[in-house]
């Protein structure tokens, strides 16, 4: 048996908090937030479970094994420092920390203290992704040729992140987790119009083999988007994450170039099939995750969204953030 | 009555035939095209008119007031100068010219001659970018913040042009249109995956006083994608044109930051209100653009799609061509 | 402060435990249920509250002044009697009883003894239907010509009735809202394939005033579909209820004939206007109800949904499943 | 080479004449129409073509082998006769004619003379009902359960029948192509809005071995729909005509009643797996048909769709028209 200290009970905290009394595997002894109001809804919900006002009640509680970090990006690092300081492993929320250092940092922290941390990079537990990681496995779209997300809608504005460190880190770990390769270069180009944080972006990067990605966030759309669209040399997909069913169209359509001998025009093959969409396995991926973090920390495992997951992704971050402030200039990672 | 000579039969020139020979005030005197299939279909749809198997035949006529140039870009400047150096008015394909010195050329010679050029940017007068044209006008988007669009599908490859020079031109000339003003510099990304020009890219504008533009253009989409946003302070709206109806949708959808006096925190207020999609005029934009254009001549007007227009879209091609070469370099304009 | 008692924990009973215990103005005291099953969810979910494996000892509670019976349509007329007898206020589901004659019993003990029923037609507290209502309310449709619903999806197969008392009480009781008359008569036809219960079924209802509505209810579609149309002299509407937002939409069109005197051919004029999809309110349909019941019963009102209502709505399923019998025979109210 | 005479140059006209002058194996030879204002765009469109005034003129001439009949339905029996009696084979709009005693005289007197008779249910050869039908054949659906149709939209209001007659032809020839049975019996409602024909209708046909049809036919709604579940034991399948590509979707999903001996309940299994849309026929419909009327004609075969299917639509007409006179009276077949 886990036993859980959860620190934040804003947006996302309670639906880590519902899963964590629910697993099999898991026990949650307690929460923290700083304000009464998110105290008292967590009371009313959960009321045989402690609630405190001090995360350092979780981080020096002795009947704690695990913490999760539910709470803004700028206080992951000291957080998740003393957490494993402490001996606890560690959940946290994406993105990982504010910079590369102190990604470094925990993660060797982690190491000598022999505990496990766990980025939570969610969608690589949906379904949707699941299936998708599995087409592009057993080689269904071919050789990729391109990843293409819009991940746009009205707000929220974050006070104290731009519009890419709020929503591209989605993206960002699930390329990580498909394309298995760390981009060359990042471009990334927007536009500050409200707080002085971009609230509008578009991010390039560059992977080998000449595989491109590019994601477009904004929180100024009047309409909510989250479809990504990937290319493959055999088949291409499109996932639309707000279809009820059928998020996932996977079309059997193509181009072929032939270069014919002696003929200086080329002939382009186009291939126009079926579509297909499959079924996606339905269960909450927020859930399966901390199934499996439990299960890295029972059986002593590296979960796959790690430390070394986290660390990749703040890199591209922090790419991204260094090109838009000189206007898309090419930032090698 | 202005008495036409069309210029090529491919993809496009049908459609302006069709139109040449059933509007008032034009009339259709021949057409060429190199292809003899090209010249069999012309003559099977439209059996009393000449078809010439040379340009110079039609450039040539004393029977002709102003030639339609509908062929590939590499052949504009070519044959608009000689259209002009005879004496003709001449409507051309977009995009204008392969570069800005032959635009430029081309502007001044058209001068000299007193006659019209008019770049063929279609959707300038298609119901939706009226309609669109209309609400900036009268400001009921409020002050504009981004235009981002979305131009993708499976092919037609082109043989001469990449990606960029295929698809932007539309948006391009649009944003011309409805922001009417110079972006500043210009940031493109892209990949080559088939036949050494660019199949997939990715165009940021940056124009004066924030605003911001982006075009994502996909020569390899398993689907067809048509999409707009355009976000403004007091409304924003989604064009996709792809729809049968309601192409143009506007929300009555935004965000104002407040800065409360000795606060720490923004105070950001959401309004979420009405959806209203116009009822668009139906018309065909082609034959409304070439109706215009016999206005012009015969009344000596300057068209709003004359060469200069033509010019600062090829202007902006440029620009974003040379910045792909450079993996997004920002080119200043 | 209202005390309340539930009875059935199984599909709907959670939600409307639920807000039962967040409501301002009520008290949950007790939920019973027959299976272990259920009552361990309750038990785990609101580890505060009694939980009863018997009705009666929610029915003869002393702490508790309303039921709401949640439950199949058979038990609803026994529970709700009982409930009645030892003066309680009863809240019950959808369809309101098994036939006319044991609503009109129940009506009569109500008011005998002074006691609310509030029949469950969750919908007319849909911000959707409430803006319909509105709508019609105040002329914009103009007069009504039709209503016309479809409300497919695949299962849940239920074990005691047919497709139609399953799933068209919803739109009965919302025609009944907005059309404000009571059906001439009702033409019904159906098939049964699986298990001797109708499955897919077609309802007519002929109104006063040349108002038509049909219903199609199926448990074997591939798909969920939601959608109603409404048609008037003046605008229709689309409303489709699985839309995330814009859920109604308004469409200014519409046909008008005018008989010239003289001419032998009838002058139908088409207007095709704008379409305009208004902002609906956000609330969660089912707690506004039963904030209106503990308001109804505090403040001694009679509601909208009372015991009439919800026999008005059982009068035309017994009419339809009489037609049904017949193959399509015109049933008359 | 077969060599036509098309009578009626108004809506749908314009594309039997299209293609008979583009079809190989067929000739056009003249075209009438009462109407000057549609004999002017015909010789606009098609200048080389003879163009006459008066039906006679194509039924007399003695180069003509067969006659299109492309008018309103109260014409089709009258001019049909007289073209078989002049010896000319027939291609006649659906449906075929106003009465089953009418088809019926043209049916025998077509045989008598050895012509072929072919009526446009064009559909029949439209890529997506060919799938389907294929899908149906090859028991990919499985036992059918139902089909379930909905064609509607704002206008055009037909001067000589109601909607059922005008819209109802398509559905009816399609079940007749598909489902291969006699329905038993026919249920139709509907109402009178406007100008004294029904505009509103709902058809239920009855099939033999529990197979139930619906068709809901509307001239007064504010969108336009052409939606078509059809379910089946196996699979069950929407055809969506409006959707661009993937217009038939084929869905794994299916429900199964298992009867556990010494059970009280039925166990329901519902079975939900992939979806599919298979790549369909990308032809013109009406061009296909022409092509096999040519075939038929050239080789001496019996058309599919010859006069015994128009026969069998005219029926369900007839029977729906008595049934909908009779507010949904059961009409026997």
């Amino acid at each position: 048996m886990v036993r859980f200290g959860v620190i934040g009970y804003g947006y996302w905290g309670p639906n880590v908090v519902r899963n964590l009394t629910s697993l099999e595997g898991s026990e949650l002894t307690a929460v923290c937030d700083k304000t009464p109001a998110a105290r008292r809804r967590m009371q009313k919900a959960h009321p045989g479970i402690t609630v405190a006002s001090e995360a350092s009640e979780i981080l020096s509680s002795t009947d704690i094994d695990a913490v999760a970090v539910v709470t803004p990006v700028w206080t992951h690092y000291e957080l998740t420092k003393a957490a494993l300081e402490n001996g606890k492993h560690v959940f946290v929320e994406k993105p990982f920390t504010s910079n590369t250092a102190q990604a470094q940092e925990l993660i060797e922290l982690a190491a000598k203290k022999n505990l496990k941390i766990m980025v939570d990079h969610t969608f690589l537990f949906s379904g949707a992704v699941k299936k998708i990681r599995e087409l592009v496995e057993e080689g269904a779209l071919g050789k990729l040729y391109y990843y293409d997300s819009t991940r746009v809608n009205l707000g929220l504005f974050q006070h104290d992140v731009n519009v890419i460190w709020d929503l591209a880190p989605h993206d960002l770990s699930i390329m990580d987790y498909l394309i298995k390769e760390t981009p060359e270069a990042i471009v990334a180009t927007g536009q500050t119009h409200l707080n002085g944080f971009e609230d509008v972006a578009f991010i390039t990067l560059y992977f080998p083999d000449k595989v491109i990605a590019h994601i477009n966030v904004n929180w100024l759309s009047p309409v909510k988007v989250r479809t990504t669209l990937i290319g493959g040399e055999k088949k291409m997909l499109v996932w639309n994450d707000l279809e009820a069913d059928e998020k996932v169209k996977v079309y059997d359509r193509g181009v072929q170039i032939n270069n014919r001998q002696g003929l200086y025009d080329l002939l382009v093959n186009y291939r126009s099939g079926d579509m297909w969409a499959p079924q996606l396995e339905q269960v909450e991926a927020l859930r399966q995750e901390l199934a499996y973090f439990v299960d890295c920390i029972s059986n002593d495992k590296t979960p796959m969204n790690d430390g070394q997951a986290g660390l990749r992704v703040v890199k591209m971050l922090e790419a991204a953030n260094d090109s838009l402030r000189h206007r898309g200039a090419l930032v090698r990672l």
